[in-house]
């Protein structure tokens, strides 16, 4: 790993660059769009264990669904908590982060814009906001974002490492990992884990409660694991190599 | 890619012509009779939560089913909306694609027709015809029919593409897709996506309300997302393999 | 294909042989021990939608695991209608089949019957046996049964065919066609599919109303499928293979 | 198979075998928190339908995903009785075996106070600590715990060993195992299986009720699967390899 990479200036010449940032834009529309639909309150203002099982799939499916669809366009990252770990691992430079994490912005929140448009005002809610539980407190919430997203990006990095014996669907692997993270976290925070997301709904409806919590519990725990698994476990991997 | 493949009238003399046609008409017969099934009343006759996860399980599984069953027997379309996209890419000849919706149509109205044979009068609900909700205009369900296709087709499109990098099962990914599809579209215009599977239950219980969104947006949606699919995010496989 | 192949009285002879029946055996006894303890009425003694997702993903997931654990030691039938198929497609001789079925029908009563032992009697209902739903005829029911054994037996047909481009997991495609099955099916039959399945709490309990009705509707789908496979649709594969 | 593999203290001088002991340690730590947290009472103090869900997708999901992130770090046992069917393979020696379950024991006790921290009072509840049934007996515990750990361990061998033809995820396979493992059991002990698991939160909250059922049962059941797929259906495999 060189520190050279990160200055990709020369890329940004390239079609291919900028099909994979609008990629990573339409990528998070998407998301955002189908998220905050799962939330809709159609049966029920309250959340129950069956619509927590109507979210954690809904998101979960949709991360595998959206890795194969832009996985092999911009790497799908779909998250900035995700390009933020690539750029402090030097899988990706600067300005390939930099106009990734604006088009998953603006992704975000032109998604939570048409979802506005096409739902009933009586069941809008308030379009899957990320909001953390009144029982408890911030800390505790930014402590569940960092857990939820330490385990998400370690599972990418294990998951898409090219040192390892790949079995079965790298997509479908995230996904699994999303819904594990969703099912226990949407009471907590909603289990957000990705900044954009949090966004989309909080620009579209104006509301910004601990806004924070959904910045740093993310990037924090994403980085966390990224430098773990980087300095430490995936050198295991490289051990065998040179064993065999 | 050239317009002349359109002209497909020497396949009309193969078997294999024909098997797939009536490949494509059991699988919607066998499709329309799973998912107008998984509607049925039994226990309310109120959508809820724990519905709305049977329902979508229930056909992105028969999908990815069908797709195990008919992919290599007729491409596994299963849906009209999808043999149009695959005509308007010039992936098929015109007469594949009209034999294969008049298969798709027929098939559709078998399997519900069936089903209503089997199904006791007190629990047949609407035979699961699909309606737009009442507190949505026509349009709002043209908008969630089309962003549904959208997704679904945008993802068949990167999953088949044969430049992608497989891992995993192609008819599981697609069925995700469906799944995440039904558990946000359901409650807006029951999440149909395939004017066939609208037209078996509709035939039979004679029921047509908004019938112009359930051909409209699915088609509308499909060929928007096949079009991006070929001019746009498909082309970065192609250069990719031209850098090697 | 000869028929000489049925006769298999030579196969008798090898370790594998017993080692597979053996397996079937086992087989049956795990998975009717594990079927019938996902219906027992922890919590209500009615039906209802929640309950039906706990016993369709149970029987899926059940069946995709056992062919991971018996698919290579004995082909992984689990199924007396799937084993009769495989004779009638002269995919395995009559000694084998003979000695599969007696082996599956003795695992499901001891499975059930080791159910019996550890379950309180207060929670046993009915143990699982499958009986017709009071509001459809014997003849809707055999119906239902045929339809969906026909959809298994298709599936593990389309999926084990040799001349396919497999991707993905065998197993799990085979455990998504009995996850759809059981979705619809439940509330119609109890969705067996299945004899051995059926018999197993049957005899633990001595229930045996329409009995009839699961063993006729699953052989006759299971035959109806396999010969509709073998002699049209797996014939396309072949064809394929000519033409390259 | 030789004993002298058992003694493996040359091992313990290699960095790598302090990065497995560590990832059996994380992974128990992550494992426990997510495993427990699944379980608070949020909604409903009692055990229904729907949680059953939710705690056995977690479940299920957790072991799929920290398999992927672990595998190749230490093998993924991630359960203390998967580690002693290993060792009584001669898979893995005896100081990996004991500073595996060491390493387990310490990142549950971890996993379940890091989530004791972040949980809000009101909604604890028993911190996910494993019970059995009020109205089965221990020896019927026992009972359940050894049939769901064989139905696991049965899976692990079937799937991981060498000799097998596979197709799709292994860790995909595990996890479903203990989808309906839990899907089944939880309504008898919990469906730990663990013995480090139970003993995380247990150790937290100081509930050791019927303590030796989630050790007598894992252990055992383990033990009797891996000896029966070792010594006899495992066998197949190779024989079949002989032939070709």
């Amino acid at each position: 790993m060189e520190l050279k990479k990160l200055w990709d200036a020369k890329q940004m010449k390239t079609v291919r660059f900028w099909r994979a940032v609008i990629g990573e834009t339409l990528a998070l529309f998407l998301f955002a769009f189908v998220v905050c639909a799962s939330t809709l309150p159609w049966y029920s203002t309250e959340m129950n264990s069956s619509k927590i099982l109507i979210i954690s799939f809904t998101v979960g499916f949709a991360i595998a669904t959206l890795v194969h669809c832009f996985g092999e366009v911009s790497g799908g990252h779909i998250n900035p908590a995700v390009t933020l770990s690539m750029l402090c691992t030097l899988n990706i430079g600067i300005f390939r982060a930099f106009f990734y994490m604006i088009g998953q912005c603006v992704g975000a929140i032109g998604g939570a814009a048409l979802l506005l448009a096409i739902t009933p005002e009586e069941y809008r809610g308030n379009l899957g906001v990320t909001l953390v539980n009144d029982s408890i407190t911030a800390a505790q919430g930014f402590g569940m974002e960092f857990m939820l997203t330490f385990i998400l990006v370690f599972t990418i990095f294990s998951t898409v490492d090219p040192k390892r014996h790949v079995t079965g669907s790298q997509p479908i692997a995230i996904g699994l990992a999303i819904i594990i993270d969703h099912l226990i976290g949407i009471s907590f925070t909603g289990a957000s884990m990705n900044p954009a997301r949090t966004l989309g709904p909080a620009v579209v409806m104006g509301i910004y409660d601990d806004f924070w919590v959904y910045w740093a519990g993310p990037f924090a725990g994403a980085l966390a694991a990224a430098w773990l698994y980087v300095f430490t476990f995936g050198r295991t991997l490289e051990d065998k190599n040179e064993d065999d």
